[in-house]
């Protein structure tokens, strides 16, 4: 991997080769009882990494395929259902809520600012009659994360029927997060984030209140979660899975498990606090709130940021750019990865070099 | 792989370690020019695969997945649609058909026997509203083919407009299949069958017709196949796509580019019959027609067909068994795998073995 930059894009991350090597275990059947025994254990690992007792849906997709059959599966046209768009990709779920035919509440945040557990109240309060509010834990678009745990606590005690539908893609992992302890519904990640794995696969952890109110199809319809979760309940799938790509993440999960999970969202915390001191000690800002610590955007405001980034991609460090409005605006970089302090220096060192030469 | 039996099944398939290692290529960002540049030349291959000038569109999931998409695609609640079921697979289209609201005329063919053409063109006279056929290549639940090109012949010469869709799962680089030349519209495949990868990738080649009437859908709709083309269209795709998977593919294609197509199918034939020849020479039975040479169904009629199965396994081959009516009935081999004449001289010879000894 020498001669390929290191990746530190928010997703994908760079796979360590361990991974690689688990994913090029011998093929062996998918409906053998040796993989059946595999995929029950890989339900068990699962749990753990979402913090949850309950029924975690394994995808054959990306993230967002999961949070669109999420949105599909839990309301139907007509209902009432709050989306926070605070940036790029949470902005999708609004777009895609509308598609759909939900009667979409939209709450718009500013790029580059939160929601406010108070916020989250008063929206809820003021429609009375939504079904669900769909929240994203980081919004990786803009660096920021919001306080998932406060906003569940505030919306459950005010009304525990509502559905929490969490795209938690960059933060499952990375961030503390416990699903059951916060009363979350419906939370989604993907492989290629803080499980540092190929893209491919997204996994969909159920409460038992989501499990209570997911309708099983009567028949095939791959966009339903109850149709996942019917051949879930009898330890199987739908369809056939993707055998090497979950070895691979069942790899990773002995890892987290392994190191512990609070041990892993702290490193990420360290990693985060290390580089965000590094580019403001450096003169350079930190985008909006930029308060969550799987990822960091930021930017070097007399610097061309495209340039800057390319400039670093050749130096061996790949990092992401702004989009839309934020396009050349600013740069984004991962902290959730199989990635180490090393690196982050590296990084670091590397933009120092950049920005006192231009 | 010395301790784990040979795969043997019809799909998934073994997967060959040079493919393996090409899936453990170093992850890079799936927006990156290097990747849209390899997923440019994927796209090249592809249509050599399918013997195309047409898009093929690439689906994360499972073939069925993608025959689901393809149905859904094109045609809708009402249209009227002819399913040929002629085994377990097939069966399914129909179901599925009817549960998605289409107004299915079934054409039931007994198991083991096949859909001539003659009856394909009275089908298609008896019902001349029918928007579209589903057929399938090879059923692969009875080891039975049907004359895809004389099939499209006799029913686009009737009516060229007719869409023809095609289940060839298991026969695309397996037996001779030339998508243009046929006039065949919406082909589909899948990564574990005669592109001996590892489950997770599926593959849908459309004709020119098919692009016409394919409509896009104004939102994100990961079922329909005019959300991917639009995106391949532009050289790109609408989800985050299992880069590391596609490596593994674009590397079996690389090999069937190499050898050829019609080197290919032929040696599948060879094997064919090799084994076909062999079962039969040591008394056992060819199940139904027996006329698809990517696979063979067949028994040994004293035995108790899974318990032959369970031994062969423990002598190092994995086949699969028969389904539904013909559980414990046949065992069903694929030859269309990465695989030679040794491994299937050596079942042969396990086989022998078994069958003297009881």
């Amino acid at each position: 991997m020498s001669d390929s930059p290191a990746i530190l894009t928010p997703g994908p991350v760079a796979v360590p080769g361990f991974i690689l090597e688990a994913i090029g275990k011998p093929v062996i059947h998918q409906r053998s009882a040796a993989f059946m025994d595999f995929f029950g254990a890989l339900q068990a690992d699962l749990q753990y990494f979402f913090q949850t007792s309950n029924p975690v849906l394994t995808l054959t997709g990306s993230g967002s395929f999961a949070v669109e059959c999420a949105m599909r599966s839990f309301f139907k046209a007509g209902d009432q259902v709050a989306v926070v768009a605070m940036g790029k990709f949470s902005q999708r779920w609004l777009t895609y809520g509308k598609a759909i035919g939900l009667e979409v509440i939209p709450m718009q945040i500013p790029w580059g600012e939160t929601l406010s557990p108070e916020a989250a109240l008063e929206l809820a309060k003021a429609f009375p009659g939504i079904k669900g509010m769909v929240l994203t834990h980081c919004e990786t678009s803009t660096g920021v994360a919001i306080d998932l745990e406060e906003i569940s606590f505030a919306l459950k005690q005010y009304r525990p029927e509502l559905l929490l539908v969490v795209d938690a893609m960059s933060t499952v992992g990375a961030l503390p997060l416990y699903m059951n302890a916060w009363q979350l519904d419906v939370v989604v990640t993907s492989a290629q984030k803080a499980l540092f794995n190929p893209a491919g696969t997204a996994f969909v952890a159920l409460s038992a209140w989501a499990v209570a109110n997911l309708e099983i199809p009567a028949s095939d319809d791959a966009l339903h979660l109850g149709h996942y979760w019917k051949y879930l309940s009898q330890g199987s799938f739908p369809f056939t899975p993707p055998t090497q790509l979950l070895y691979g993440v069942a790899r990773a999960l002995q890892e987290v498990r392994r190191e512990g999970l609070p041990a892993r969202w702290n490193r990420c915390q360290q990693l985060s606090r290390l580089f965000k001191e590094g580019v403001e000690s450096m003169g350079g800002e930190l985008f909006g709130l930029s308060n969550a610590h799987n990822m960091t955007a930021f930017s070097f405001g007399k610097h061309e940021q495209d340039q800057l980034r390319a400039d670093l991609f050749a130096a061996g460090f790949e990092l992401a750019g702004g989009q839309e409005g934020l396009k050349n605006k600013i740069m984004r970089i991962g902290h959730f990865g199989w990635v180490d302090e090393a690196v982050h220096k590296g990084c670091l060192a590397a933009l120092e070099k950049l920005i006192s030469k231009n």
